[in-house]
This record gives C-alpha cells, structure tokens and sequence, in this order.
C-alpha cells in the first residue's frame, strides 16, 4: 500500500478535521486522503461483486461502497466481506432496515441521509446500531435531489457572514441580489440539518460530502460548510460523465479543493467501470503531491524540435512502467531546450537529440544511447533504483 | 465560434490584467479565457504543418505556436500564414535572427527570452521589430531550464512580504527554513528580470508564463507573480506527459489557477497529438463555467441501482453529441435516487428505471420512453432545441 509523505511546502495547510475509521481506514484528522470507489455490478451478485472488487484493490482502492436497494444486497455484504481486503460501505436510501442489515452483515460504513428515513424511531435505530459498531455514516448532499421545500426564500439557519480561511466572501456566495438561498447554501443547510439529526442522537462518527455536477457550486459549497464543521470532507464531482470528460470535471473540481485544503477523502465518479476511478484519483494526489503511487512520467508535448518520435517513445516507457511499483521520477524530453533541465530533474531521464539520447540519473549524466536502445537502456536503470 | 458568457457568480473574481491583441485574438483584460496549442510537426514542412493547424482550427484552437529552430522554419511562417485562420505564434530560442526573421514572415506573436538572445544590441533589434508591428512577445519561464546562477542564495530582489489575494503567504512559498530561493520564487525573479529587459526597451506587449511539471510548484510562480505585475498570464503544465495522466495533471494545475482568477490563455501540453490538447482545454474551462463550447454531458457513474446499461447508453449518447455545436446540458441518468434531480436541471434528460426511461426537457417530463428507443428519444428532443 503506498506511503504517506510530508505535506509540500508550497501547498495551503489543510483543513483539520476530527478522524474517523471505517474499518480500518483512517479518514480525517491529517491522515493521507484516501482514494475511494463504487461498484458498478449488482451487488445481489456476490461473485461480480467481489471480482470488481478485486479489481479496484488491485489498483490500490483504499476503501470500496456498494449499493444496497433492497434486503438480498444488504444480506450480500456478509458474503462479499469475507472475499475482500478493503473496507467496504453500505449506500442506502429510504429504508432503515436495509441499513440495520448492512449494518448486521458487517459493513464497516453507511452512506446515509438520515433526514431520508422518516420517522424519528426509525432513525434512532439505525444510529444507536451504527454507533454500538463504531460504524461512520456518510451525510452525503446532492445539488441534484436537494429537498424541495427549500426551494423557497428562507432565513439562513447559520448566516454569521463567514469571513475565514475556507470560506468565499458571502457575495460570491450569494450571487448578488437573489435573495434566495443559492444552491451552495442550500446544501450546506441541508447538510447541516442531516448533522443536527445524528448530534442530537449523540452520534459523531460522521463524515460529510455536498456534490454537484457543477466545479463552481461544488466548490463554493464545501468551501461554506469547511470552517462550519469539523467532520472530515468526503470530496467528488457527481455524475461527472464518461471518462474523457468526466475526468477533466473531476480533476479540476477535486484538484481545486484538495488544493486549498479541503477533503480527506475522494472519490472520482465516472460512467466507466470504477478501476477508472481509482486510477484517476491517484493521479489527482499525485499531481498535488499528497500522496505517492507508482511511477511519474514527465513527457515533453514534442514540437517542431523534437527529432525523435517522442509520442511513441512516451507511449512504450509509459506502458514498461505500469508495472513499476516505486513512486519514481522519469522524464522523457525531445529536445535541447527543455529536455535537459527537465531530464536531470527526474531519478531518470532522457533528453533525445538526432538518432541518440542523453542518459540521466539522478541529476547526473550517465551516458549517450542510440534512438533504437532509448526503452531499454532507461527501463535498465528504473530497475537499478 | 464559442461565445463568451458572463461570470459564474460562485467563482472568485478574475485577476485584472492588461488586454493584448495576438493577430486578432484578444488576451486578458476580460477576454474570455482563449484556448492554444502548439504544432508537432517540423514547422519547415509547410504541408504538413498547415494540415496540422486546420486539425487544431477544426476543434476551435484559436492560437497556435510553432518551434522555429532555424532560418527555414522562421521563412516557412510566411506560407503557412497564407494557408490558416488563426494567429501564429513563432517560438524562438537563443537567435535573434530567427525572431527577426519570423517577424517579417507575419508571425502575430513571439515566445521567447529576450535575456537568452545574448547581446544588447540584438536585444533591442528584435524588441523593435515586434513593437513597429504591434507583435506581443510572451516571457515563459520553465522550472526545468531555470538560470544556473539563481542556484545560490540572493538577496530576494522584490522582497515585500506578500499580502495580497493571489499570493500565498510568504511562508508557504519559502518553504520553512530554507534560506535559499524557492524554486517559485526563483521562477518569479527569471520573469521580472526579463520583463524589465523588455520595458527597459519602452515595450509593454508582454505576456508571461512560468511553468513547471509540479502543481504545487506552477500554482506558487503563478499566484506570487500574479500582484507584481499586471500583464496577461499564459498558464499551463510544462511536459505533462501522455494523455492518460498529462490530461488530470493539467486540469489540476490549470483548473486551480482559473478557480483563482489566475490565467489568460491556457494550454495543456500533451505527448499526443495536439488536437488533445485544445480538447481537454476546452473541457478545463466549460467545466469551471468559464466558456461555454458545444454540448456538456452529465451521466452518472451507474451502481448496484441501475437497472439499464449506463456506460453503453452515455457512450451512445456521447458519440452522437460529437456533431452538436449548441452549449447544451444533457443528461443520461440510471436511477431513481439522483435520477430525477439531474435529469430535470439538463435541457434534455433521461432518468432510466426497469427496460424504460422518463424523459425530461427544460425541467418538465415529456414522456416515458422504452430502453431501445432512448438514445433516439433523446437526439430527437436535442435537435429541436
């Protein structure tokens, strides 16, 4: 499993938040944000279930959820858990006794909006069972299905004028003179309501997301709810799309927030299959420098300069490192302008002149290699490291 | 062309910059955010240089640079001019001639160092050319080839203990301790010493970039140069590598900027074809709501609750989307939880149950529809918009 590492000095602090276990998955409180994601098979098929879960942990998924519909899925669980590594949480609506059950078949997380539930009873159940298992429960607000009732113009429940560090100033916020509740306000109120409900029930192990399809409300909302609460963030773009869209949504609102600060855990949410996801999440953190995983390959966009075949060359080291586990640095650069403060900057690189190439490890130039002996004469020295 | 749309209330205010005109094209001072790239082809083969330009001008590039590495390249600008629709941006290292050169060929702007050329005397040479012609000249700074001499500790030449809302706190830049230089800040000081070469010569058409490979490292020289100086930023991730991770690194790098106010011009550097690249840029700014350019698809990442085939449906969907230009939100939704929500607040949805799904327009259900009739049901109400 890949290691945490020491916080860049040239990134904002992060939020503190309390932290939280789900299974046995720290989340919050300056543990290293945790890349997360969801089944996309029937989770009544045990089998399916547990092979695409297999498959997320082999790309490192820290922490997987399932969706429970109705009784045979929340039963499902028991089974699936015996067959996995990871933590595994509960996605329910509506119906307590699906997470009751989930509850009893082990999961060691729900996602849940209480407020969903119904009668307080019901509600009290559900939360004295979670809490007697030490099991979180995510409060998860979705711009989509915010409740209609708060459609209408509305005293804010919480308007202190916030003027803090996570914070947009109120006019931003607001949008000008609209004295309705804008939709970032709108979730972080009906968030705040969900989190009412599970304090007065003396319940904590919460943990908090407020999603919308939209990088500016997305942001705007959990930059509001930050200094308002202390529970970790779970941070994500919703219904992002398909992955070549879906990901450049996802990175600039996830990037943007853990940027400044904000999430303690993420979750890309792509119309693919969730190997997708995690893939992409990791490479957010590690485009920030929060976390470490496997390689990094810099490449050179090639230009009129270059005098090899750098998209090509790019694409075989890409490819030789997928199954290098070492959180290295490689550069492969195609020219005499970049190239070589780039490539010295890297554990190894190559800076490629006409037919041949500059070797560099670790700042030093090793050798000259010919264009034809470029993938293996750096493959060589990856392995060395 | 994609127009321009009034700012998203949620995002901070946008950073005041003096507006430049590059051919036609403005940059900064309010312009819209304007979306470039650069050629990978040998700028001398003027065919293929120009097929690759009307490759760029097709996905609504509208500002391209080409390498110009010697007196054949700089010569071949003025045919390719003659062939393309939108400015050329000649990039030149180390020799004045070739500036001055790519200046009579018509190039409409200059990437290039002035401090690199050398002798005073040239210097001035090429300034004056540029500014006879109102041609732009943009300082860009790589973390990579920053000068050797900076290596050592200086006494920091613009040293005023920053304050102001793009820069980090002093602290964060220096990174505790470390009594030399950051490499931000010694990025910062490459570009002013440049820009002071250039407004010593009496010339302000100036734009400027300070790139690295690093996030934390790009966002720091951005937001540190930022209040100093207030000509247009051309912003991105220098050698971001292949597509797969270069497209999440950049919309990280360049999606916190934008969220900031931070950047002019954007463009993504990929190893691949450029196409990619002005692709993903206008995927970056219609997610930050910056630009709007063609149809935006929001599907949901499907789970244990959808009882239909969502990837395949967005898939279908998104390939037929491809030959629509209008700024339209479309919706494919698998269930009933964020279903609805979604659905309604595209201009076209479908929230998909059981073999059927409902389809909605402008926030009104329209009808219900059978799964096999879907993506036609949706294309249909698509066209008539």
């Amino acid at each position: 499993m890949p290691e945490h590492k020491r916080q860049n000095a040239l990134l904002p602090p992060r939020r503190k938040s309390k932290q939280i276990l789900i299974g046995g998955v720290k989340v919050g409180g300056g543990a290293p944000v945790v890349v997360q994601s969801m089944t996309s098979t029937l989770t009544q098929d045990i089998t399916a279930t547990v092979r695409q879960i297999k498959e997320l942990e082999e790309v490192d998924c820290e922490l997987v959820r399932v969706a429970v519909p109705d009784i045979e899925a929340a039963r499902a669980i028991k089974d699936i858990k015996k067959q996995i590594s990871i933590p595994l949480i509960a996605d329910i609506h509506f119906d307590y006794r699906l997470a009751l059950a989930a509850l009893e078949s082990g999961a060691d997380g729900l996602r849940l909006n209480p407020g969903n539930i119904g009668e307080p009873e019901r509600i009290k159940k559900v939360v004295l069972a979670a809490k007697e298992r030490g099991v979180p429960i995510r409060i998860g607000v979705n711009a989509g299905s915010l409740p209609s009732r708060m459609d209408s113009p509305v005293k804010p429940e919480n308007d202190k004028g916030v003027d803090s560090r996570w914070s947009l100033p109120r006019t931003s916020i607001r949008g000008g003179n609209d004295r309705r509740r804008s939709i970032p306000d709108r979730m972080v109120d009906a968030a705040l309501a969900q989190i009412r409900l599970l304090e007065s029930l003396d319940f904590d192990l919460i943990k908090v997301s407020l999603k919308a399809f939209d990088v500016p409300t997305t942001v705007a909302a959990y930059r509001a709810i930050a200094d308002k609460i202390t529970y970790p963030l779970h941070i994500g773009i919703t219904e992002a799309g398909p992955p070549r869209t879906g990901v450049i949504r996802s990175s600039v609102g996830i990037g943007t927030l853990l940027y400044l600060g904000i999430g303690d855990t993420i979750r890309v949410s792509l119309t693919a299959h969730p190997r997708e996801e995690v893939i992409a999440g990791w490479e957010i953190l590690k485009s920030l420098d929060l976390r470490q995983h496997g390689p990094v390959l810099v490449s050179c966009p090639t230009c009129g300069r270059a005098e090899v075949d750098i998209v090509k060359l790019a694409q075989e080291v890409e490819a030789e490192l997928t199954r290098i586990k070492k959180p290295i640095r490689v550069a492969v650069m195609g020219c005499a302008v970049n190239g070589p403060g780039e490539a010295k900057d890297a554990d190894v690189g190559i800076a490629a002149g006409k037919g041949r190439a500059i070797l560099f490890k670790k700042g030093r130039k090793i050798g000259v290699v010919e264009e034809k002996d470029i993938v293996r004469a750096l493959m060589r020295e990856v392995e060395r490291l």
